[in-house]
């Protein structure tokens, strides 16, 4: 016998259109291969222009909230609305009411899961949240039921579309940070404020997210270390490339004896890692365990039906499994007791100068990382460009080990005060 | 309060020691994490010097099968033997018994899922397998439960660590297969009987569980199409190299219009495909779903320690679910009622000949193919090796489109007729 059971999708932008059509075309094959009869009660947006384009029957829309959760036929609310605003109301609301909840909003589940998953603890219903990060990679399922006997040691993802897209774009093609922007923005790949994604937001609560999984305990995003791609040149991207580099928006989480280490910022990581090969759109994460060593899990982290694949396989979950799995946090706002987040991380890093074109420039220059303790492993002359031409300077490339983020910014101090270089821009490398 | 669970492990071969070590090393990270109080309270081995060398407490030893079921501690019972001799009557007998199972096992779970999962059903005891396919990549519960939204449609795995190690080696060293399988032998890589590993045996017991999973009806072996890499030689992965495919034991399975693909054998890939670059014994599954689209897992296939990570995953979800999921195949021995497996399948071809070398060879050639239906995408001549040359011979690379199995047969078979050409290798390109 197939188990009846009853959605309403708040929110009919992309994701929500996105469920709602796989929701309809799967009914017969989730009959077959989940036993569910899923379908779709009903829909809450403002817009019924969207109602109409996206063909829900008129019976279907719900005037607020209120009606929605009268509606006996729901037994679980989708919320793909996002942000932090009439998104918390209504999940908080359909919690209290006992409503099991299914979410692909990022921002909420970071900053307040601890107080939704204590309402949902409470009601004893769900709240699932796989379409918060990575699209439709199974990245929170992998994290609590797939690799979860290992310690986890490292995580690294590239888990925004837009900057990847971008970045992608401009190693292709040498082209500049704004351009490339305004044609994303063209084709939709970026929002019209695109701050939220360039400036490493959104990478931000999915790490913090992710994080608070992988090292069991509380990763606030204030202690995630955030810092965008609005700043990149094209001649950077060049430049890493032809010392073997590709530079991606990463979101790192570590755990090491010092404590829990979290960042996201641009990074360029070597060719020959995984990583370095995921273009575009795409998102992966890169995970290292104790046991199953590395691993890394691949595929679209945004987009309608991707999307809509995590939102709707964490709803066959809650259909087909009466037991709820919360308490991922532990309902924790903060960090458990103790947890130490590392501040001074180590990293190894790429240097851009300009220096003056003189004898004995680059000895003085060695002297001055030597100080700082920091060792260099490759330094690199670069043709000018007619500015710096113009001025007597040449653009240099210095590659270190890894090393302290105090030591490097003692560098960039040193330089700073110095009268024969400048420091253009510092960046981030992975081994 | 933490729940007791106790683990029996039968066969402390590779992946049941890993499992031991697992279990012991992460028992207060466990008790934390997972609120289990995990201990292994029996082995079953033959060998004492392998519990003495593991440092297994002597009053876990069992002597038989019986003294491991009689024990009241032991909840789950942990089969790591492999094959379908004591393996299967120790697995029979335990869920007869009652007790939930988690095997690495492939061949047991490929040829005996039905028999095992109707016992198991009938006793209301749980049977896992996650190990039983790509080490420590949690690919069947991904498609249970991460991907379960989409209706699959393709499936390309590298799912055999020792013949991806052999493929990588070739293929970065130039080196010839025999000298390669030894070497792979010598490292531990690769059995002393390696016939399951590179007659592609192994990877069609694991097709035939994921694509069974992923097709949502059971996928016999008998119905997977295989070929092995043992007639693999270094110029074919030279001449495939120099027109930019890289050679991969593949594990292909499609749900097409006409009905289930299934097949294992050498595969050219392009080199800009996400598994041309997983190397050596790294392992990855890569799926395109109608709502996820494309998606891949990618990790250790084999190995103590990562697969004993998918085993203790197993045995933590066993341990904290009460509700069990089988009916995976629906205890089916065979497919559906209707399905149809597809025997004359579709693909692109890679042909060595050789071919006299003479004017008007290369019309009457191009002739012959066409006259077969058989389109071509590329021809390229390659210089002959010593034998070759001797004969007045010369080898001929040609690329084809994507043709009916059927149409190369005809191919292979008028070349084979004529008195100017011979075939040499036929392998299969996947776009």
């Amino acid at each position: 016998m197939a188990k009846k059971i009853g959605v309403a999708i708040l929110g009919l932008g992309v994701v929500g259109g996105g469920t709602y059509q796989t929701i309809v075309d799967h009914h017969d094959f989730y009959l077959k291969t989940q036993r569910i009869d899923l379908t779709v009660e009903m829909v809450l947006d403002k817009s019924e222009e969207r109602l109409t384009q996206l063909g829900i029957p008129k019976e279907c829309w719900a005037n607020g909230i209120e009606e929605v959760l009268a509606n006996p036929n729901v037994d679980i609310v989708v919320e793909t609305i996002g942000g932090v605003g009439a998104a918390k109301q209504f999940v908080t609301a359909a919690l209290r009411d006992g409503k099991t909840v299914v979410t692909s909003n990022k921002e909420l589940i970071c900053k307040y899961s601890h107080e939704l998953e204590e309402i949902a603890k409470r009601m004893g219903c769900g709240l699932y949240y796989e379409a918060s990060c990575v699209g439709g990679v199974p990245i929170i399922r992998t994290l609590l039921d797939g690799v979860q006997a290992n310690k986890i040691q490292t995580m690294m993802g590239i888990v925004n579309g837009t900057t990847n897209y971008i970045l992608t774009k401009m190693s292709n093609e040498g082209a500049d940070y704004a351009e490339t922007l305004k044609e994303a923005q063209r084709l939709g790949y970026a929002e019209f404020d695109p701050t939220n994604d360039v400036e490493g937001f959104d990478s931000m609560y999915k790490l913090s997210i992710l994080s608070s999984m992988a090292f069991h305990t509380k990763v606030p995003y204030a202690n995630i270390f955030r810092e965008g791609i609005s700043k990149i040149e094209a001649r950077d991207i060049a430049y890493g490339k032809a010392q073997g580099y590709t530079l991606k928006l990463l979101a790192i989480g570590k755990q090491t004896e010092k404590g829990i280490e979290v960042r996201v910022h641009p990074t360029f990581i070597h060719n020959s890692h995984p990583l370095a090969s995921v273009n575009d759109s795409f998102n992966a994460v890169y995970m290292t365990g104790d046991a199953v060593d590395d691993i890394m899990l691949y595929g679209r982290g945004a987009g309608a039906l991707p999307t809509a694949s995590a939102v709707v396989s964490d709803i066959i979950h809650a259909a087909t499994h009466s037991e709820v799995k919360y308490s991922t946090f532990k309902n924790e706002a903060t960090a458990e007791k103790g947890t130490k987040f590392v501040t001074d991380f180590s990293s190894a890093y790429y240097f851009r100068l300009t220096v003056e074109d003189k004898l004995g420039t680059l000895a003085k220059l060695c002297n001055m990382f030597a100080k700082c303790n920091v060792s260099i492993v490759e330094i690199v002359q670069k043709p000018g460009n007619e500015t710096e031409k113009a001025e007597g300077k040449i653009p240099l490339v210095i590659i270190t080990h890894a090393t302290a983020e105090s030591s490097m910014e003692r560098v960039v101090e040193k330089i700073k005060e110095s009268d024969f270089a400048a420091v253009q821009t510092v960046i981030r490398v992975e081994a």
